[in-house]
């Protein structure tokens, strides 16, 4: 059925990266912590982006990091699931959007450039015969995804190959001075797979992990859940496999092993990974999987309206009882990376205040 | 005991600016409503980013606003009440941070460069010998206000220059061409005040509208509450005066009456204004007292830490009931516009998908 021979030499390309990803550094975290307690303004005053800054520091290393080139990295690919009727939106839509973005007319072409970042659109599985180039750049290793509900995502081998590709762009972005990476994505039905993630990962179970993703109705949305409730059955028949490779190729999809690989080529680098909506964390939840060292280096742009978004963030570590919950709750569900662009300017603000703010002695401000 | 004695030239021109503040334009909200609907996007999927748009449509009465000029007017000043001791910081505190804006050193200025803004600060009564100039226009009423303890923190002539003066100022922002203004206060022991005038409006007890401001113990926390019920008491006694220029009279503060009348200014020329923390939700249920169509110009950045700042925006209808919810809520309670200035990039963004989006029939993109 599947091509499932594992390949050793890229499993020990994998196995490498993710040894490479270190952990927070602590010194540089409780240093920054310091700091702001020297800065003129009333202790704590800043609340969460305070919470914000010392997790900077620990992921980046330094106390006051800049970011001041950061990039929102999109991958789009199809997924085989879409034929359950999972979306309230034709598969053709992939493509569309790609040739959208690429025309500078989405959402996220105006968020991104509002937010002074990069754009980079990555086909990472569209099923369409789109125009690759430097403006988009092709995985090549497969046109869609299968139909996870009856059949693997990918082969493992397919997944190790997306997991490498993602990281070694990753790899390139930082290259270029990528100082912050933001996740996007565009995939018709991709909610489907990053709940099947979501369940297999949490133990939570489909009807909290599966939404409305881009508005669908309460019958689509019961067939929804069958579809994950299949795929989780079909995984678990294979083994259940909970290793990052696994869940990926038997639950995933191109552009979430992408994003998952991309993930761990920036940890690696220290440039701290933000993540957009549901199908980010999913491939956050991938990549913790191979990882956990990976959790140092996410930040949290919003908790969508997804329900199992927050169920995802909690898992990563990613709430307000870990000191690191999302930084916006706008409702929003749109994906694309829009709500991490949104984001970036809290974290471009945060830095400056760091990098910018008088201690009380500087200014000659009474510490009260 | 206090020259009460009512001015009626400036009566009279304050009637007339409040007759001036147009309520929202709905047909431009309804274009606006219709135009998210087109764009290539699922439906809603902005979620409380198209409320505001709809909202900034409203107030600007442009269906694609831009936003490009924001301006943070930081309005500083001292407060008698200070000497209850309800604040964690002395009150020289005030005319030192008004240096440290001009010096560059506060999180202000860091976030207002941030956000692209312009940071203009302005003396509304700060009891110090600081330098009058282009930098810091000085309002020069009173320095500082009476102790509302135990007597009004001015007269009503004095609130109503500084009513008059804070619109004037806005005026001559909007004539320099800001298209949004963004609210900012200093002034040590003014969520006293702020306290005191949400309880006035809204009826409230003081226990629910008074908090920690700047991080005070429980001692301190008791001995407010007390002070803001013998303001209120205090208040009754002379007839409860619940029009705007009474309130601030009886219970404000320079800093608060001035962004008052800077808000009713801005609204009566179309200039949204974008609120800070309680402070100024304080100003704008004063302005809202004045002229009840301010409200339809008014946008709340962020929700803080003190829990009568909640009190107050759903007062002003600024809560996710409304459609109007705060776009923040990341614990900060450190004033001077700091959380108005992290959110200016929410709001430019938003206007920018409005203008820059394609519509499905523009991108050839399938509707669903």
């Amino acid at each position: 059925m599947n091509d499932n021979t594992p390949n050793a030499g890229l499993r020990g390309e994998l196995a490498t990266l993710c040894a490479s990803v270190p952990p927070a550094d602590t010194s540089a975290a409780a240093a920054a912590r310091a700091r702001l307690d020297r800065l003129t303004k009333p202790r704590g005053s800043l609340g969460q982006i305070e919470a914000l800054l010392e997790r900077l520091a620990g992921a980046t290393g330094h106390v006051c990091p800049t970011i001041a080139r950061p990039v929102v990295l999109l991958a789009a690919a199809d997924h085989g699931v879409a034929a359950e009727g999972v979306s309230a939106y034709p598969r053709e839509v992939t493509a569309q959007m790609v040739h959208n973005y690429l025309a500078g007319g989405a959402a996220i072409n105006a968020l991104a450039a509002n937010a002074g970042a990069r754009l980079v659109v990555l086909d990472a599985g569209v099923d369409a015969d789109l125009p690759e180039g430097p403006d988009l750049p092709r995985l090549g290793i497969r046109r869609g995804s299968g139909n996870i509900a009856r059949e693997p995502a990918m082969t493992d081998d397919e997944a190790l190959r997306a997991l490498l590709g993602g990281a070694a762009r990753a790899g390139e972005l930082a290259d270029a001075g990528a100082d912050l990476l933001a996740l996007g994505e565009m995939g018709i039905g991709n909610t489907t797979p990053a709940a099947a993630i979501t369940s297999a990962v949490t133990g939570a179970p489909p009807d909290y992990t599966v939404g409305r993703g881009t508005g669908i109705d309460d019958a689509t949305l019961a067939r929804k859940v069958a579809v994950v409730a299949a795929a989780l059955a079909r995984w678990r028949s294979v083994g259940a496999p909970a290793d990052g490779v696994g869940l990926l190729a038997q639950l995933g999809g191109l552009e979430i092993a992408t994003l998952a690989g991309a993930t761990l080529g920036a940890a690696a680098r220290r440039v701290p990974i933000l993540l957009d909506g549901y199908i980010t964390a999913a491939a956050a939840l991938a990549a913790v999987a191979l990882a956990p060292t990976v959790r140092d280096h996410l930040i949290a742009a919003h908790c969508s309206a997804e329900p199992g978004h927050a169920i995802a963030l909690e898992h990563l570590g990613l709430s307000e009882a870990h000191g690191a919950g999302p930084l916006l709750r706008l409702g929003l569900r749109l994906g694309e990376g829009s709500g991490a662009a949104l984001a970036i300017p809290l974290i471009t603000g945060a830095t400056r205040l760091m990098r910018e703010m008088a201690t009380f002695d500087e200014a000659g401000v009474a510490e009260g």
